[in-house]
């Protein structure tokens, strides 16, 4: 992979370039490209609306033309719009972002994914001189996305070409499937300490199976219901043969 | 599926509620919840921010409580920090958007998207009161979206629960093999009129195949191609034999 900047042509609103680099530094992405910038004020709603890229990504927005993008990235245009059929090349053929993700993922290029005005994004006179064209799957009744979200989607849907981390941990900790089996016999043993009917005693075990193994429920989840039970089980042969029973 | 809405919990900002409101339209859905909602003025920044959805979602969204709505629904809680192990069920065990999509899928219910605060999201006790933790993947380094981007990429990711159609045509129209085949004849019947040198000729047509494999041609691109490549072929044939060769 090369570098994938995101580049905003024309926008008016200051608020949907902040948008759009907070969206980027979120999702790992550095470079960005604003041709005919509205002014991007430091105390302004850019700025305001940018999150912590108000101290990298913003201030280190370049500002050049349409034809210098044209020139030095493989270029991808955004449009809510597309063409219905191969009759037109303007917008059609077209990728969703996640084939996009795919697709970026197997080229080894310096690409830009351009975005529009607010209100007509790009013309076809632009989209016409971009290699490629991306549109975001929305409702057929109002399928046009706000500026920045639509960047905010794409740059989700892209976020894994950046070789950046996520927050999120690996989820490993679903409990190994004997726990889980001891987990199940442990509700059998319940079922005897209680008395429960021997008729239903099958029945209602293999409904617990069903449930946890919906579950997956995790080490921690395991060991506290396994200990929930047992002293209940515990508890219930106390009242039988116990001092109390 | 039941109705899947979405509750906004204690907002400070307008413009962020149309923002959600405005993605909800985009993806198709209508029921918006607010608890504790900012004063939503007809000529404020939440109906500016909410394009078509100041007809709908806007003006019928519900002030409600968050009593109600965990009482109501099957609710998911969205957060940007997850708790990193089964030692805390606060906010663990978590689903990305896509998974909650899948999950989602295979449930009869009617479902609460919960979000929190633009500062602080949803409390620690808020969350522990709602049924599906939901984190969307970020960078590690600056995993907190903004509120109104947040709630676009989960409904983004959960449109095709709504049933919406989408705006995008279906691309069915890559040309049909024999018709491909036939383009790569027509490239081979180039490369004889003009004479190419007999031992390149596999190479480049073998070439040829391959970026034309790679491209995934429609009928449209096919035809014309073929049109160009069999106009030039007869070209070439003149200069060698007609009139003018």
């Amino acid at each position: 992979m090369g570098e994938i900047a995101v580049a905003v042509v024309d926008a008016d609103t200051p608020g949907n370039v902040g948008t759009i680099a907070r969206a980027m530094k979120n999702f790992g992405f550095a470079d960005l490209l604003l041709v005919d910038p509205p002014d991007l004020d430091p105390d302004g709603e850019a700025y305001g609306m940018a999150g912590h890229a108000r101290e990298d990504v913003l201030p280190g927005a370049e500002a050049t033309t349409f034809d210098a993008i044209v020139e030095n990235y493989y270029t991808v245009g955004f449009t809510a719009i597309t063409n219905e059929t191969g009759a037109n090349h303007v917008r059609y053929p077209f990728l969703t972002p996640a084939e996009l993700a795919g697709e970026l993922a197997g080229i080894d290029a310096d690409v830009a994914l351009v975005f529009g005005r607010e209100d007509v994004g790009l013309t076809n006179e632009e989209m016409a001189r971009l290699d490629r064209v991306c549109s975001i799957p929305a409702g057929a009744e109002y399928p046009v996305l706000n500026l920045g979200q639509a960047a905010t989607i794409a740059l989700y849907e892209l976020r894994g070409l950046t070789g950046t981390e996520s927050q999120l941990p690996e989820i490993t900790d679903r409990a190994d499937a004997e726990r889980i089996e001891g987990l199940l016999d442990q509700f059998g043993a319940l079922l005897d300490a209680i008395g429960y009917r021997e008729v239903k005693r099958a029945k209602t075990a293999r409904l617990w199976r069903r449930l946890i193994g919906r579950a997956h429920p995790t080490e921690r989840e395991v060991t506290t219901l396994r200990g929930v039970l047992r002293r209940a089980s515990e508890r219930a042969q106390e009242d039988d043969h116990g001092p109390h029973g």
